[in-house]
């Protein structure tokens, strides 16, 4: 295996597409618990009160649910120049865009799967003002004591056709370490999903197979909560509210994330969930492997995978 | 010791006096997270979530922060009848009193102390309607999301200049077991402060000296949270919201409540508090005994007792 | 409805049966973090950290699991003697039996079940010395630091034929509130399962319908542990020492109960569970009904009830 | 300010001086949960159940106690052959060591403090056996569920005479990002305290001004748990054995870690933490100052900081 590219900082942001633009939204600042930065056009700009950039997610209004694209900030500006040379060379690369509200030039690319990204390193950073900044410097803004309360962007998870091709590409060209991954077995390796580490935390990016083929499908978008007995009291607050709760709370054996699974009202799969104290701080780390036969043990303490989770992804074919 | 007089219920409301009465109602509002139940005149009546009566707090417009009366809810109308039997031949007695919105008929009396109370057992259980309705039907109404989220009230504090009065006086007219207590030492038993279970709670109501043996002062009301995590969010919310905190989180060495003090707007002291798994079944526990010695290891881990704790009381003097 | 009887104070103990008692032993003190109290013959007595009594399990060797008789303690010895007295007079009671160690006489009964059961008022306190001494001398014991923590015995599942004819007997003959039932609809309001509360916990006995039909069989036994947290820890101290999971961690819609099951090595059920502030404080609350219809929902969050919690109970007819 | 140095991966291992070699031993393994992975003369090696290396503690038999040195594990082979070439030009290399029990070859060198530190990449990394494997092949090896069940190392924290000198060969020669500092004020700007992030944690390392002016003095190392539910259960364990608690369960303004300081039978401060959901993941982040003004408000919650946090290192100049 070659060196690990570490250029990445992290998850920056994702455009999440939703048919409920304004229900959406109400999900995200009541339940979730998260401030707008600006609302421009189509778009509504988010972030979780410990988010330090302008906004971790950008929801558009569209016909139908999925993804826009997703971005990764560079752990610096010459990061992101190697990142375009790799990048330039493939029939991947997209080229420079002028930069979003809230960052600055990024240089874009498709992902095998057909899924639009960006990388950039120039970014806007929050500042809060008036009621918003909290009585504790080191926090972006005040805890909103107001639903869920999300702390930061987690994690993104595709959906990909060929995780084989994703993974590669992602190894090759874009950067991170391959923490864990779902192979049909040992001997032949097959990958199946693949989770994606680029800084401290065990992953920023997973992937996993699109059972129906399709390039370009999100499977959910995931912010952190500074505790599981948040991610417990998230659950009721979903109950209270109607918000659907496809699976959770629960530990996955992967990665050992506590995990609440829900769906926002525009259809999308959202996950709050809480790693304990977990990191991965070793350098050259090995990637753990699990077995489809290992798979069936369910999740870390037996519980069943829902069949929804393996099948369901935004867009739904039937809404294309 | 003569038996236990096991007619009370619980603590069911207390009449908080706030010289503020808006910035109070926005405290317990949307700090605490509470409902009003109803406004009327220069009252507002408020509930937790999960309290089943009317109100468990009414909060009355005074010129100074303090207690106007709290409330006991009998085990039965036949448990109202006996206490006031034995409370009509006492001068303590002042006798029955309409019943005020929310519940029935109550007997007033006053304890040696000089703090106005009542008995009553007709009450007017709350019915969520609308958006106040828990998706579970077993909770009185919706998990609010908002602030602290506290449950349910769970004790009153009273200072009072002489102990050993209102302990008999409690014991042998109103009811409840002395679960603990501080005395000053083991030979001389003279009670400093006392504590009364009259459920499978440790506690409903304490009783501690009154540093400046004034009548009639209020030293805290507490309301229970599902969790100590929840303590500790607690406290980051008044921390980002200007709530001054007086001490705690921690855990109390007597009773074991895991605590937060704070301030609300109108001066009054407010615990937040959680007592974990912990309840006293045993019908006939023997009451703990701390003696002064003792008192001076601090709370449970060490932390030492701020001096406010045991000079602040409401009202203050200088504001009488 | 007659007027609830108030004599109970507490499930105080029962006798599981094993076929493994070194195993069981093990289990109890090892994993669920136990003390033993006395080993005499066939039978080990233990008790969790903050039980108060002499034991609140005793563990005897037989050759297949189940359980062999369970306790109540009254609120004095008079609730005793009345229910003494409202017993005799039927065909269920069984008579006064010298004690048992850590009690004093108890008065034994049969269900209409089948099942047997004892109350007493007479207890033998117990009394750390030691290693086992609290720093804090308002708990029982020592907290273990080993295992699961449990902190005391919180309530006992059986399985009866007839739930209408053990629902009667309890509430006319032994005492407590109907808190919350199941019933097959709101029309013909059969019983499926029922819920006793005997203090200001929302139940200390449930039994279910036993869907073979069979006589004296035994569901599951209850531990508290101080939060939901720690149940959560539970989970994983199962999943590390081979205690197989059965279902959860997860909250029940009917009383609320946070809760993980696992089956010990004799082959019993044992729930390890934290019910967070909720209690029922109310005197005269109203029973919550659940219809079949309802119960199709799954748990509080959606979990769909695992097959075996509704047929497995201990002894299975296949070891009879 | 130059650019950081990104050659360091983590905080590695400290060798910890004590008198009572064997009760040390104990508090880490029985209090403290840790595993023993060799005794080798007067040293005892211990790792927490998620550290991936062979140890991440050397307790080492002293006259008194205080700390032998410390390691930083670097991110590659060609990390560490940068760190060397820059220290060998300084008066602070020692030069090469050729590795003790658990790494391979480090490259060892002096702070201007006195403190003797290494660096090295060639690890052994734990490989769990027979009862200690963990039921999930992503932990280093089983949870314990004894004590404390502490997860992994997290900081270390050191005294030094010149704040000023030390933070300047940190991030001059070894590397990592200044991400907090107390400073007198924010005119002058003079280091009291200074925190180096070299992962996505906020610090792996903190100095803190010694008031007496020593060389070489330690203040604490941590351990982190998975929440700060279990650090409210280690001040339960450690009131329970005897453990002197020196200050806390309360949370850090600075950091805001949620803390609890004891002190080891050697006379070692430790800390238990959890940091919630927080990280650091920009990375051109900004320093956070404190001036000494702010400081007196004392903690988040603004609980006051005991002295001995400010006058105890170890050792003390009444046992040299």
């Amino acid at each position: 295996m070659s060196a690990i590219i570490r250029d990445l900082a992290h998850l920056a942001h994702i455009e999440m597409y939703t048919p409920k633009l304004d229900e959406s939204a109400r999900f995200f600042t009541e339940i979730m618990g998260m401030y707008v930065s600006a609302a421009i056009g189509d778009s509504i700009y988010l972030r979780a009160y410990d988010d330090y950039e302008h906004h971790s997610l950008k929801l558009t209004a569209n016909k139908h649910a999925g993804i826009g694209h997703f971005a990764w900030r560079t752990q610096s500006p010459a990061a992101l120049e190697r990142r375009e040379e790799a990048l330039s060379k493939t029939k991947y690369a997209v080229g420079w865009h002028d930069g979003d509200l809230g960052h600055g030039p990024s240089y874009q690319f498709r992902y095998p799967s057909g899924h639009l990204a960006e990388l950039y390193f120039e970014t806007h950073k929050f500042k809060a003002s008036g009621d918003s900044v909290s009585a504790l410097k080191n926090t972006a803004s005040k805890f909103p004591a107001r639903g869920i309360n999300v702390r930061r962007i987690d994690h993104l998870n595709l959906l990909a056709p060929d995780i084989r091709a994703f993974r590669d590409f992602q190894l090759h060209y874009i950067g991170g370490n391959l923490s864990e991954s779902i192979v049909d077995n040992l001997e032949d390796m097959n990958p199946q999903a693949v989770w994606f580490q680029v800084n401290s935390k065990s992953y920023d990016l997973a992937v996993t197979a699109d059972h129906l083929g399709l390039n370009g499908r999100f499977h959910h978008l995931t912010y952190a909560v500074n505790s599981r007995e948040e991610v417990l009291i998230a659950a009721d607050i979903c109950l209270e509210n109607g918000i659907f709760i496809e699976t959770g709370p629960h530990k996955h054996a992967i990665q050992q994330t506590f995990f609440l699974y829900v769906y926002e009202p525009g259809g999308n799969r959202i996950e709050i969930a809480n790693t304990t104290a977990r990191l991965i701080l070793d350098p050259d780390v090995e990637t753990v492997y699990w077995t489809l036969e290992e798979r069936k043990k369910g999740q870390a303490w037996g519980l069943a995978t829902v069949p929804s989770f393996h099948t369901r992804g935004t867009p739904m074919p039937e809404e294309l």
